[in-house]
């Protein structure tokens, strides 16, 4: 056993969050794409079969109350809460990311009012919140403007009415300074939004604690809640009478079984609802959520610095110099729970990797990407995927 | 036994569609709400046993080709599609009813152009539908005006951009003419939405045939897929290329995976989709539609028209005269798959029925709304309704 087997060895035999990795569904395969999707928990299988069987094929409609259906965005919202340094009543969950950047950055725009006219957006985020944020540029007649988080201090103006940016960058894993942008936002007067797919069950976010206005995210990567299991949203408690949805559903309605012509918006979280959720794929992620039981985000966020560090120390043992150059930053302040390595031949390698049962993902154009989701991957698995991306590498 | 009880044995012999009911998991419950959730179909619970426990627990992200799950909403789509008279291409399954309003409604008045400035909406349409149509309005700088269906063909002008209409009356049941609005909307140069949460999977829609523009459905009504199951987005093929969708989300892009900073739409029904699709509800919907193999819409509605038929006439053989008055249109041509019956202490009412195991639902303020699944209710169970009804009445 090569030395870095045996200190991977002794690093799982001190990692405390360990026992974990039995609250999931897994096999032999290496899997560092739970920044994807993540892996499935145990208890989501005969939950799931529960809510199909039970309360919906044989309580049918009455589960709408006696099964909790009617309030599970707002029951499961306050179950991510803590996860993101909120306190209860501020995060509903429904619909998906995407729809929450527009309910989010229409409702922003309308909070900052109608002298400021530009909206920025960070040119570095997934695109989808850049498609979103024109749209809602567009339809809110402001100006988008797309800046990288590192021009932000220098983009904000007296014109900026919000700022979308991503806590974490989906190809370079590079973490962005929340508390210090979410500072600069603020004292311009903007409100920031913030997009935490790649960050909430990975690493501290300290929602309330940083001021943060709003906040959208996905649940199916380090949160493991399936599949295109629905997205949240969170909007500052003291904001959230100013909300104003472009999307007003009945069930953000204050009565909505009061069947009125006219809308009124539910005081706090769920104003942010729009329509009927989605329970099966609903109660599938509250299931999901039970993982985090006894979790702290904080030894998350220990052992994950753990993993990368550890990953990149072996890459380097196994790796011929320049084969690869990781493109994710150093220094921990700056790093999320991935590890993109760059290599001309990307595509390929990924292909080779998973066929030898080391799973990440390829992105475009040349972008080995590896996600470590701390609740579930071992040292072991991580010197194992090394040493096998080496091997195809060679 | 009574006369009606040994009418409606000699009924339920005589209907071919009698044998569907093996299709469901039901019980000795007269289950008269699939009007607002559908009832579970047998082969639900494997499906979405199989898509938590392999696709998701063992497949993982490969599932995203490999299950099929990248391509559902359109091959989902495909499903509804003959339910609704739609040749294939033109339906996208995703997001919830008030989303698709919202998408179908900014994207109607694009079409439009800006010459036309009002939007109509009809007044007695579910609540949300009116809702969204403000925020729409709104956003687009158009006005709303909310007038009945039988005020439409006065109220259109040169000013309508569009118009959003419910197939058939949440609360009453009746049905609205769809040809002759859809034809009036068009002689005056505006475009048809229609919402058909309350008839699809009920009766013949004909989408192609009436040369409806956009239209929008919920899919766990008459169409059974689960608590807050995906709905469902029309976009007539010709107008597909103009279709510009207020919520360009990265799962409508033309090259998804391209993650390129710039929006460009995909070709088709494809152009409706948004975000990540839903993947367990939306499989568990998939499922639920093969009840339909082999099942005629037109047979279907014979047996709704049949089963209404049949109720009214118990109802008054079995309750005292002006106890309940029908809300509900007498002619075929006018009513939908449900019966709606005013009575002052409708509440207490339902509560009671509920109990002797008789299910419907009550409408604020004084409504017992009772509606018929062709597949799966019986003739012995409408009987056997409306003598329950009459001895809670008495």
């Amino acid at each position: 056993m090569s030395e870095l087997a045996l200190l991977a060895e002794k690093l799982d035999a001190a990692d405390e969050l360990a026992p974990l990795r039995s609250r999931f569904v897994l096999d032999d395969v290496v899997y560092l794409d739970g920044n994807s999707l993540g892996a499935l928990p145990a208890q989501v299988p005969e939950r799931v079969a529960d809510v199909v069987r039970r309360q919906w094929g044989e309580l049918r409609i009455r589960s709408w109350e006696e099964s909790g259906w009617w309030t599970a965005p707002e029951r499961i919202g306050d179950r991510i809460a803590p996860l993101v340094g909120a306190a209860p009543g501020q995060i509903v969950v429904g619909d998906s990311t995407s729809v929450n950047v527009f309910k989010a950055l229409v409702a922003a725009v309308r909070m900052a009012g109608d002298s400021r006219d530009e909206l920025l957006v960070d040119a570095t985020t997934f695109p989808t919140d850049g498609y979103i944020a024109e749209s809602a540029a567009r339809l809110t007649g402001r100006t988008l403007r797309a800046v990288t988080p590192s021009e932000i201090p220098s983009a904000l103006s007296g014109r900026t009415a919000a700022v979308l940016l991503n806590h974490v960058d989906y190809r370079t894993g590079r973490l962005h300074d929340l508390p210090a942008l979410t500072a600069a936002v603020h004292a311009c007067g903007a409100l920031a939004v913030w997009d935490l797919c790649h960050s909430a069950g990975a690493l501290p976010v300290g929602l309330d604690e940083h001021g943060v206005d709003l906040a959208v995210g996905c649940t199916y990567k380090y949160l493991n809640g399936g599949p295109g299991s629905p997205a949240y949203l969170y909007v500052r408690g003291e904001l959230q009478p100013r909300f104003d949805s472009p999307l007003p559903g009945w069930n953000s309605h204050a009565d909505p079984f009061g069947m009125s012509a006219s809308y009124a918006p539910a005081p706090g979280a769920l104003r942010g609802r729009v329509g009927t959720p989605d329970i099966l794929s609903m109660l599938a992620l509250e299931a999901a959520l039970e993982v985090w039981e006894g979790v702290s985000v904080a030894a998350v966020r220990a052992k994950s610095l753990a993993l990368t560090d550890f990953f990149l120390r072996c890459v380097s043992a196994y790796t011929e110099p320049g084969r690869v150059v990781s493109v994710t930053p150093e220094p921990h302040g700056e790093r999320g729970s991935q590890i993109a390595l760059r290599c001309p031949d990307a595509g390929e390698v990924m292909k080779r990797l998973i066929d030898r049962g080391v799973v990440g993902d390829f992105r475009h154009p040349d972008i080995l990407r590896f996600g470590f989701t701390p609740l579930y991957v071992s040292f072991a698995e991580t010197e194992r995927a090394a040493r096998v991306l080496g091997e195809v590498l060679a």
